[in-house]
Order: C-alpha cells, then sequence, then structure tokens
C-alpha cells in the first residue's frame, strides 16, 4: 500500500490549529492510501479521513501533546460537517478497538454543538480500562468555523480518492507504480 | 481516442459507496476521453458521466456484482443532483439502446426523492425482452448525500473536460499528444 | 505573450453546449496570457473570459456556424452571473470596438433573465455599419444553469490567472519561462 | 525557508485589481513558506495570506503606488469575509509593528460594509510617529464581491498549505526538498 504518487504519501504536512484557553484543536487531512488491483489499475486501499487533534492547556499558549486525543472524521462525517446549518449540531461515536478484543472498552465522541458566536467542539473519550475519562471543549468562532468548513470541503474529494482517480498520473506515478 | 494524458484514462480507481439493508449504491466519476482535431489541439471526444452502481443485498454486507445494474449520470443531469434544494426530487430517464434497433425496449429510471433524514435513491430497469423488472432502493443520509454533492460538484469540471482544458500539460500529455 | 506552460495555452479544448429549437449556446473558458516583468516573475498579461457563442438553428440539431455571434464575459460579469438568486437577472453590454473609430457601431448585449424553469440567456447585436440586428434567445434549464453556475465557478480562478499564480510550476514552465 | 516546489514559491503573480474613482483595491493571494522538520517530512513555516493593496488615486485611472498601504488578511480572516452573509459587516484590526519596541505605534483597520449594490470596503491606518492619519474607501459591487468570494475560497487551502499537502509532490520537490 502506498500513496498516490507511487511513493510516501503527503510530503507535506499542514494542519488548521485553533489555540484556546483551556485546549488546543488542530485539523489535518490524511490522505487515503492505495494498492494494486489484479487488472492493472490502482485503487483505493484505505480511505483518507481528517484527522483532528484536542491538546489541553498547560499554560499560556503551551499545550500538552502528551496527553493528546485524537479523533479520525470519516468521509461521511466530514459530510455531516460541512453541511451543518446555522443552529445545528451534531455528535459522531467512535470505538478505537472496535473489532477487537478490547470492543467497547474506550469510548469516543465528538460533538459540534452551536452557541451565539460558533461553534463548541468537544472531544469526550471514556475509557473504562484506564478508568479514565477526559473531556476537551474548544469554542471555535464563526470566522474559523468557515475555514474548516472551506477546508473540509476542499479535502473531501482529496480523501475519497476522486482527486487521485480525475487527476493525471504524475511522473512519480508513471515510474513507481505502473 | 484516449485520455487528457495521452495514455489510458484514469489509473486510479476511486469510488464513493453505500451499503445499506437491501441494496448498495457505488458512485465513480468517469472522464471524458479526447480526440485530435484537425488544427493541432486536442477536443472533447465522449463526455465523462458520475456512474452509479446498485448492488442487491444477498447477506449481511455482501451484494451481488452478477445483478449489479448501472446509471450514468450526464453532466447536466450531476447538474441537476447538486442543486437539489431541500424537500426537491428529481428523476431521470435512459434508454440504453437507444438508436439501435432495441430502442424502447429497456428503460432505466433513477429518482432522487426526500426523507425525513435525507434521500431515497431508487433504481428501476424494466426490461421487456427479458421481460424482467427490477428495482433497487437506497436511503441515503444527509451526511451521505451531502458527500455525494460535494464530490459530484467537484467532478463537474473533470467530467466536462474544463478541469483538463484550463490545466497545463503534463509531461504525459507532451510525449504522447503533441 | 504567452500561456502558463509556456507554450500555447489551453492545448486542450472543452466546451459546454446547449442545442435548442432556435439556436445553441457553448460556453468555454478561455485562459489568460503571461508576460515576463522585470524582476523576474511572470505576470498575467490579459486576463482570461469565459466566452459564449450563439449560433442559430438550421435545421434538426444542425447550427450555423458561419453565422455565429461571441460574447466573451469578464471576469467580474462571471461574478455576477455565479451569484445570481432566483429570480435575479442581469444585463451586460459590450462594443467590440471600444477605443478604435468604431466606436459606438457595434453594440453587443447579453441578458440573463428568470423564467419558471430556468434562465432565458439572450444575446442581441445592433451593427449599425451593416445595418443588421441580430437576437439569440436560448432557454436554459435549471438543471443546465447548475452545470454553468459551478463550471463557471470552477473557471473563475482560472482566467483569473489565480489557479496559476498558487500552482508550483511544471516542468514546462521552467524550461519555456525562466 | 523555501516554497512548496522546493525553489522560489508563487512565480506568477496575478492579482484582482478594481479601480475606483478615490482608490483602487488589489487583492493577491501569497503562498506559505516551507521548512524541513526533523523527521523528514516539510512542514508550513509560515501560513500565506491574501494581500489587499490600496492606492489613492491621482487622476483618471491613474493610482499612486508611492501612497500604497498593505493589509494582509489571514486565514481566519480569509473565513471570516467569505462567509459573509447579505447586510453583514465585519472589521479587522491590525497592528504591524506587534512584539517589536513600536508596538501600538501603528494602528490599522479593514472594514467590509453593506450598501444597496455591493460592501464598502475600507482601510484606516493611523500611524502615531509620524502623525498620519490615512484612509481609503472603495465601492465593491456584488458582481466584484462574488469575484473576491470565489477567488478567496479558492486561495483558501492554499494560504494554508492543504492544497500543496494534499498533491503529489512535483519533481521539482522531488529535486530540491527531498
Amino acid at each position: 500500500s502506498y500513496g498516490a504518487d507511487g511513493g510516501i504519501s503527503s510530503r507535506i504536512y499542514a494542519d488548521f490549529s485553533i489555540f484556546k484557553g483551556k485546549a488546543a484543536l488542530s485539523a489535518a487531512p490524511v490522505l487515503p492510501t492505495f494498492s494494486k488491483a489484479g487488472s492493472g489499475y490502482t485503487k483505493v486501499d484505505r480511505r483518507g479521513v481528517i484527522m483532528l487533534t484536542f491538546r489541553p492547556a498547560i499554560g499560556e499558549r503551551k499545550y500538552d501533546s502528551e496527553k493528546k486525543q485524537l479523533f479520525a472524521l470519516s468521509v461521511t462525517e466530514v459530510g455531516s460537517f460541512i453541511s451543518l446549518g446555522p443552529g445545528d449540531s451534531c455528535e459522531f461515536y467512535h470505538d478505537p478497538s472496535i473489532q477487537s478484543r478490547d470492543a467497547g472498552q474506550v469510548r469516543k465522541s465528538l460533538s459540534v454543538k452551536p452557541y451565539t458566536d460558533g461553534y463548541f467542539i468537544s472531544l469526550s473519550v471514556t475509557n473504562n480500562i484506564l478508568k479514565t475519562n477526559e473531556r476537551f471543549t474548544v469554542p471555535v468562532t464563526t470566522a474559523e468555523f468557515a475555514v474548516m468548513r472551506a477546508a473540509f470541503n476542499y479535502a473531501l474529494p482529496h480523501i475519497m480518492g476522486w482527486a487521485q482517480s480525475t487527476s493525471p498520473p504524475t511522473d512519480g506515478a508513471d515510474r513507481d507504480v505502473l
């Protein structure tokens, strides 16, 4: 499995970060991976996501990366996010251990709820094994939410693989893949 | 006739699939083909489409590819699809044998109808030769529909050939086409 | 003056055409041209347009290219077009001989007016020298208009030169321009 | 620090300019810069902006570049700009000398305020050191604003670095960066 360019995918890293009093929220696209299919073409192996990272504040504009928590928005969850109307809210539930023997032990929920000047984006992580319960809430202004919406909308065909499937192959792709 | 890159078009395949209880629906862009015009430039030979594929369920998350039915959304039908407002519906009719001696014998109709949390997308295929009548209905949630709308909107200039005509030619295009 | 790829611009030609009973309307992006500026970089020499072409019908799905009339939508006119709300209309006036001795002799006006299922797009050309007055009206359905809106929105940063200025230079650009 | 292509970033320059009676307003994207991170990948070093340039009129369609004033819209300010609804207004404040000993001496404010056929975009620059106070106001029509909105929306993922991080590396990037 490899990136659409035939090598390691996404050599450039760019996120969008929002630094608030109690926590920071970063968002970055993670591209799909691809694999060869029998008949000579390449297909999506694993869909991409928009990775959300929450870090708790430990001082003025200092955030603790050791205590970060991740939430990977799927393609359909991104669709839900970018189609939120004014006053709408949404909530997603993930079990990072699904289909393993620890299924149900860790439960993550992400909620997006409107307030007067934007949305509260909250992540709650309940870990029954470690007996921990963490919660992060980041107030996202209307302007910041507009950036997220536009950036997620842009990223959507890239994490689905449609941007790659509709573009002519680059030299790199020719060389490494075919 | 060849792809915009001067070789086989779209070496990477990516679809968007929705798996529901009675049927699965997949959508994927099919790029236009191009041919040389007299005066040295390349023009669209056959416009692209968004190909919809329906497969009936034959078990839990198992779908029968042998019994799949296709519906190729044209550029204008994609325009209709992405401009559906809340509560709107649309319906398209295709005759796959048009302009052949079997014209009128097979009739496909695709309908998009709103329900409380999204749209029902249904394909009905009536085949007078085989005396068959098949119908697939897939409930598409608002979030899934938002993904389709954003992805179709992205794909539109690519299936029209505008994305190819506004991009600088790649090396591949230089080599093979000119 | 040359294209952004350092060679002839836009080697691939793709339009969007609507064939109706009395006339056909085609739209295609025309990319900007670029020229070297003193300090080593390249700048837009002439902005691009969306070229509209009208052809009168001379039989069933036959249109007379000899009698075609053109109207080049500027960047700002495209902005007006894509921001038309339901029920809105707009009208643009061009003088193809502006700043020549024939200024004012030919007058073109393009109007976009709503009807129940879409917009009428009309071109009127009054030529005082040839004593002619031509008028084309094409009924554009809501779905066709949605395609035009999405395609024009896509093309806008390309005809402005922003798509070229925000993309990494291709090999072609390196070789020919710098 | 270098551009995403591994060389000087953005060799092509394209702006969008509005020439009015008292002043001209130009907008152009400025791409982010990138730097190598420890683990072999490249990350955004400095986010890009949309640079707004105001020039006072000194005659018919003549504008004084000597007296130009700049305002660099950040990613979040662009988000605010493109999400302005009908009748909405917004205002941003910049201190170009922030975190230097002259902090607070120069104050720039940009406001976007609706009028009947569009928005007034005004820049006010108060310089306590030079004892100057300049103000530019440019009436931007609805069509011109639609161009700015569409172009800024297009530019947003490019100034954030998401367009670069989701694209396969070009040859230039391979050669110079890795």
